[in-house]
């Protein structure tokens, strides 16, 4: 058995079933044994950046292993926006790229062509990053890379093969390494559950916040039979509201451009039980950290480095989501009966959810209502994000939707909806703004040859409108290339569409019935053409009270509100 | 004078006209800064990846200083394939980027949103990377930034502010500091004009071999004094043919994939002066060492570490080739004359230049001749580049050939054209594959919007060639991926034109008159459809002489030739 033989076995037997990449000279011996094997299929992208983003889309549907390969030099180089986006995303993906010749040293400037020193560039974006040089290293790194990959708060590791080594013969013996993954450390279990059960029995308003950790413990189920058992509100942060919306007691998502009742409830709560969530905002946001002066924090992270975080008020428990919750399901705990809290939450929700409904809101809403069969919705970076999660959160569907969260990286959701088509065959929306359209607009070519399934929503404002928004707000309307009076455009959506051979429509308003459109197995592309005027709203103003958000709702009802 | 009102004026002095990038939060202020300038202007490109190819591109027509900008995280890292081009091309471009909050560690996965540990992921493919964090540091690292992109071999720098610098003050009295550009070590001079003198006297075949360093150190009007001077045979690197083309006895590229009578005459050469060439190739190639064995070869070169590369039989001097050049003129040195040397190299070249001349390349020289107005020709990566350069050899024009030399960078050919329009404000030619034109084609829209004279000559065979070519030679027409029935597939590229607004025109054979196209101050896009059976030939299998290149020529006319 040869080393390609052996790493496309190792793949198929963890279950991956599609990787991403463009043929080079040192990786077409793995390339070819890809394509020898049934069990798994190597597509062609069209831009290495946009492989990697392919295997995100793939891993991210239900964080499991993904592949993304690249020729050496420019092809890894292009994948790195791709790895980032991954180590950001916890995404376990096996990069993986080949190499001629093995950098000694960085005196010459490029000492063999092309290659550059590859685990070096990746290091801090990366679970781990080794070039392999030796027969001898490669079952070992191989099976390291797997666990790395998978094991705690899961992320990308970069494996860079000499390209002399797919070829070369594996001994027997070394290919029957077992792969464990180590267990976390449970020592804190049984303290965690004594406090849960503790603080919630002393608790008037508590609340569950969950974050997209709870996802990717595999644990979104177990969360909807707590919570929804425990009768306890809960609220999430905008990327995790997919995980949320499977349980009852789900009033939205909380942050900066929150929901507006959202973090009216978080205001209020006087316990909070935070279960993979890493509590990023308060770090930065005064309005937050004052929010939690009056509550205590149970923070159950899976990620020591994260629990590092300072937050007031807090209990922190370096274990994983679905430990904890599996215990408690299987043991029930006593609870009070928080009724009364929740006619609040519903009061709450009641009284402000028809603030903030945009009409690019109620046209995305209007989508989103029709896509129900849809297993995944992909969101690209921008304006567009923040529509469709308030959207979202109106239109009551449950659909996984995924995120470029933290690494904001515009222009990735076509990709994505490729790989998440691929991960789970069946049709994907895909929201996304018209600058990020542009930007790996050259894989609509893969979409188009493989006549993929992929509804692509372009909400077009001509314009930058995230950018846009900052410079209206903080330098008075002076735009620089953000808006078409300013150096910015956009190219004929419809023109492009019929270029690749996509069908195309307009989607005019909210009452237009597009729902035949979206029934049938091919591509499809929607324009949205929406005013640039309109802004991102609301949004909470540095230092406000968090449930206090521009614009201002009138103020007999805050006043009313905030009494409860 | 604040951070940005002094940057700015810093590049306007250094001879600064247009910059690339594309907004983000971080940067707004620097962009604002530009947009207030008429003597500086900032273009909006669509992805940036490409603004750091038009950096390229526009430094690369002269190697001046460039500039791109893009904002933090997936800005950064969409421009590192960029960078990586500028390192290997040695191309002085200021990379510029911002963060909000300085990275004091990694144990966090984001400790700031989207914010990554730029430079250490660029230390090994730039001269130098800072992030810059306090004011008292801004005039020192763009100054010290500036020396060292500029000095000795170009190269690189990424300048990485603190996103609250822009807008602060800095002292008047820091804002006076002097750039001085060091001068670089002449006690060798003496010594290299003494040996180039005295081997000249001794040798009955020399040549020069001429690399991109004597058009790096502006010395190649000089060269072409000195080389018509001695009436001496000049041969170049292939990515140095415009440097060749200037001087009257220029016989064309040597290399793996070089001109046939050109690796004849570097065959039998006894001495090479090899002025600003790196002499990469023989490293790899067993057939160029042999070559060298009988043969003296001086080699200047202002890199340390190139000069470290173990060539048989040489001489090394670091030193500038222009020092070395300037004095060669100043006080011409005593020669033989070689005309017999001349008539032999006239000989070879009058009796093979007929052979290797496919389609593609008739095709391109047709076009070539037609664009001499044009004062910069970018080419892709690829076949296209090789047919480009042998039809330029052909065609006996003397325009700069930008090429992506060593890093090999895909689809950066429409990008950089957009630069060398930018820099020379002249047309320009951009030579591209099917592959390469879909990994950029976002620019069409910079392009179009501003109506800029690109003349984008798309070399359409259906396949990604140059990978295809590799995998019939080693794997016996084995594909995958690489042509239309394994996988790989090419839009409507006319489709495309028209939804960008872009002028089209089908290129049908050799007769074609497209001279009134080229004619035109607008932008257009010329498809030349070829059949995806042109292989790259001819090359110089492993091992042979590097005279006897495949296909190989009758065997009696190679047994003449040889024996010249």
């Amino acid at each position: 058995m040869n080393v390609s033989e052996y790493f496309v076995d190792f793949l198929i037997e963890k279950g991956v079933t599609d990787v991403f990449g463009i043929p080079g000279g040192v990786i077409l011996d793995l390339i070819y044994e890809f394509n020898k094997r049934t069990e798994i299929k190597a597509h062609l992208s069209y831009h290495e950046q946009a492989a990697a983003f392919e295997a995100c889309g793939y891993s991210q549907c239900d964080y499991k292993l993904g592949v993304a390969y690249a020729t050496r030099g420019p092809g890894f180089t292009n994948m790195i926006t791709g790895i980032a986006e991954a180590f950001s995303e916890s995404l376990p993906i096996l990069f993986v790229t080949s190499h001629s010749g093995k950098i000694v040293g960085h005196s010459m400037r490029f000492e063999k062509e092309q290659e550059v020193d590859t685990a070096s560039m990746v290091r801090h974006i990366t679970k781990y990053a080794v070039a392999i040089d030796s027969i001898e290293e490669v079952v070992e790194e191989i099976n390291k890379a797997y666990i790395i990959a998978m094991e705690g708060r899961k992320g990308p590791v970069l494996l860079d093969f000499s390209a002399d080594l797919w070829n070369q013969k594996l001994n027997d013996h070394e290919t029957e390494n077992e792969v464990i993954i180590r267990k976390f450390k449970n020592d804190v279990l049984n303290e965690v559950i004594k406090d849960i059960t503790k603080y919630l029995l002393n608790s008037q308003r508590p609340i569950i916040l969950v974050g997209d950790g709870v996802r990717q413990a595999g644990a979104t189920e177990m969360l909807k039979v707590f919570a929804d058992d425990i009768n306890v509100p809960v609220l999430s942060s905008r990327c995790s509201q997919d995980v949320g919306a499977q349980c009852n007691n789900y009033y939205g998502y909380i942050g900066s451009h929150g929901i507006r009742y959202s973090n009216f409830i978080f205001a209020k709560a006087d316990l909070v039980i935070a279960i993979g969530n890493r509590l990023a905002f308060p770090i930065t946001s005064k309005s937050f950290i004052k929010a939690l002066a009056n509550k205590r924090v149970l923070r159950i992270d899976v990620d020591s480095n994260e629990l590092s975080r300072n937050i007031p008020n807090s209990v922190k428990y370096e274990i994983d989501a679905k430990v904890v919750l599996e215990e408690l399901i299987n043991k029930p705990i006593t609870v009070m009966n928080h009724s009364q809290w929740i006619e609040v939450c519903n009061k709450l929700k009641f009284e402000l959810k028809m603030f903030d409904l945009n009409l690019a809101i109620k046209n995305i809403n209007c989508i989103l209502n029709k896509v129900k069969s849809c297993q995944s919705i992909c969101c690209d970076v921008g304006n567009n994000e923040f529509w469709v999660s308030r959207s979202y959160v109106e239109s009551k569907i449950q659909n996984r939707i995924i995120y470029s969260k933290s690494f904001g990286a515009l222009g990735c959701s076509i990709a994505k909806a490729i790989g998440a088509y691929y991960f789970t065959k069946k049709p994907v929306v895909c929201f996304i703004g018209d600058q990020g359209f542009q930007l790996n607009v050259q894989e609509l070519q893969l979409i188009a040859q493989n006549q993929l399934p992929i509804y692509i929503i372009v909400l077009n404002n001509n314009s930058s409108g995230m950018i846009r928004s900052r410079e209206k707000t903080r330098y008075g309307e002076c735009y620089v290339h953000t808006t078409c009076q300013s150096g910015y455009s956009v190219p004929d959506i419809m023109g492009l569409a019929q270029a690749y051979g996509i069908q195309y429509c307009e989607y005019m308003n909210i009452n237009e019935d597009i729902v035949t459109f979206f029934g049938e197995k091919t591509p499809l592309i929607v324009e949205v053409k929406l005013g640039e005027e309109i802004d991102l709203e609301p949004n909470l103003p540095a230092g406000n009270d968090c449930e206090n958000m521009s614009p201002e709702i009138p103020y007999l009802l805050y006043k009313e509100l905030d009494k409860l």
